[in-house]
């Protein structure tokens, strides 16, 4: 017997939005619209140039729709991730990583003939690699020497020790530098807004002394970036960052929604899973569709969203590979639980890679889908 | 300028296996085939039927290799996984869970067109969805009665509970009831070995009862489904199951592997993540290019893989999106530090969910790439 056989699609234009298909990963579109026009609009104000990470969405069409409302280009985090970007017409990409081994500097040398391409380094092989890839490919790039302003993991210690690799890049007319990369990922997380800024002034601190030391050297920065969703208020008024690239801002995820929030730059829920209840057998828990293969679990299990806030009344309390369990909140509360068949809807800890598990981001407006996305970089992690 | 670009191939048949492109999900083939023969013979031993767990690899190559060694077939958690193993021609699949909502009913029962299909239930609604589904599709479907022995997930509570079901399964000719299915993920992960005998045994008890009860009601149970790779030699020898449905046994992860085991059924770690050191700027670590994206950290982050054993040099020790940061076991023992662009073997935490995050599964041979296979169920989680 031949077997032509497709799975139907999640969702299709047009469709009620509480009839697409479990699990899936929806995108409440008038929220994400306001997250990326706040942030755009804080950017202006500052007069910092925004270039959002697109390692949170891996989704050309949010790239797209970021850069018409002023983003200057857009961040990656790995050599192949950038290539849906480029496809899809994204000019500008700065790969916010070093880069390891012939193979990838290759990669990056030959992207590099197709759009405006920059990335990091923190030692002279990587730039004695990349050098050798551009001649071979007759391509220009640009490059920022990565500071380590306190996040612990790549990055020189200090402008003392970028200098060796400032004089190595300019002897190479293939390869320009353009200025220091200064990224503090932990910050981010800190959940006080006090705790927040005050770790945020003391990477500026730094960001601001390594400027200075090269400035000194007489080697100009012409750009300083850094910067994420949990500290970009305080990144954006420090004087010391040229551009930011914040990334989860477009979703807001629940442990970006566990910090503390103070003035405007709190943005809004807008990434949730569509799960399914699937089991009521036992009384005192639900079973739901979405677990570990449906949702990234390193920052805390998803919340529960009901009535555009947190639930009151449930919590998803563990999650194996295909199945979340749900508690009430209070002990017994059992008439909380929802009946077999019924809907909600999750939003998950760490967005960045839960959207790495999906192959398409369904959009919805006004109750109905609108949009299906690609996750066109879901996967790309060389 | 137009752009076909396409991002070159992590591996290619006949090349060594120290230059696969990182980071790469890499099977020792020969750990697998003594995984895949070592379960099959103790289950052929005990005269138990194999139906290994097809959610731990979603990789139809695997799947036919462990039918070709006398596996009955296979069981997947979701509906839509199990399409592409019915399309490389698997012929018996137990959906080995409940199934939430009418679209998906119409998806198992046009399935079952294809392929002999099984599936749970724990609930009447289940079944009279499955009935209609089935009549609609003009298919017929065996259907398994979950039971919980343990777990706390789905299932209903003993035999006495599951009487109303197998009632109203029988009501219907184009369902079969075949049995019961009794699985305790968490007996899988206790530690000790006699933690696990105790509670296998314990599960098995439960299941026994269960079977008893439905027999005093003269209902037969063909089929007692159940265990798992940490539990299996408990299962095997219990006189309670008919059909194993172990799926981590194949790979062997870091959290299987951390479970203390005696006799004959200790598996092979034969699973791993290349991953390369893309920054050696920092004195007291090294940062690799494989983190969150490239493995799933719910059960602990991944083992460091040195000549056959874990590393008794080295740790692992913090994963961020696309980063990995290694450092010494030793404090301050920066000499074992391995040197820019040198390569690591990593065991993951959890395999199934690693498994859902790579396109493609690179077979090595005597070091050298012998085969690449699609993992064609990514990411089909409905």
């Amino acid at each position: 017997m031949s077997f032509a056989f497709d799975l139907p699609p999640a969702a299709r234009i047009g469709q009620p939005a509480e009839s697409i298909d479990t699990p899936s990963l929806v995108l409440d579109l008038a929220v994400f619209e306001r997250n990326v026009e706040r942030m755009q609009a804080a950017a202006d104000k500052a007069g910092v140039k925004l270039r959002p990470h697109a390692k949170a969405h891996k989704t050309p069409d949010i790239a797209l729709a970021q850069i018409a409302r002023g983003a200057v280009g857009i961040c990656c985090q790995k050599v192949s991730e950038a290539i849906p970007f480029v496809r899809a017409g994204v000019r500008d990409i700065h790969i916010s990583n070093e880069v390891a081994g012939p193979a990838k500097a290759a990669l990056l040398a030959e992207l590099a003939r197709h759009a405006h391409l920059s990335v990091c380094v923190d030692d002279l092989r990587q730039i004695d690699a990349l050098a050798a890839a551009t001649l071979a490919a007759g391509s220009q790039l640009d490059i920022f020497v990565e500071v380590d302003v306190g996040q612990g993991r790549c990055g020189v210690a200090d402008g003392d020790a970028a200098l060796p690799l400032v004089e190595r890049i300019a002897a190479h007319s293939q390869l320009t530098l353009r200025g220091l990369q200064a990224y503090h990922g932990g910050i981010q997380h800190l959940r006080g807004w006090d705790e927040r800024r005050e770790a945020a002034a003391r990477a500026a601190d730094r960001t601001g002394n390594a400027v200075a030391r090269l400035a000194a050297a007489g080697v100009r920065c012409d750009v300083v970036t850094g910067g994420g969703s949990g500290s970009v208020e305080f990144d954006l008024s420090s004087g010391v960052y040229t551009e930011i690239q914040p990334g989860s801002y477009v979703f807001m995820d629940a442990d970006y929604g566990s910090n503390a929030y103070t003035g405007t730059m709190r943005f809004e829920h807008g990434l949730f899973i569509a799960t399914a209840v699937m089991s009521v057998a036992a009384g005192d828990r639900v079973v739901v569709d979405a677990g570990l293969k449906s949702m990234a679990v390193d920052s805390g299990l998803p919340w529960i969203w009901e009535k555009n806030a947190p639930s009151n009344s449930l919590d998803y309390v563990a999650a194996n590979d295909e199945h979340g369990i749900v508690r009430p909140k209070q002990e017994g509360a059992v008439d909380a639980l929802p009946p077999l068949g019924s809907r909600m809807m999750l939003v998950p800890g760490h967005c960045d890679p839960t959207l790495n598990l999906y192959d398409e981001l369904v959009g919805v407006r006004g109750g109905v889908v609108a949009c299906i996305w690609p996750i066109s970089a879901r996967g790309l992690s060389r």
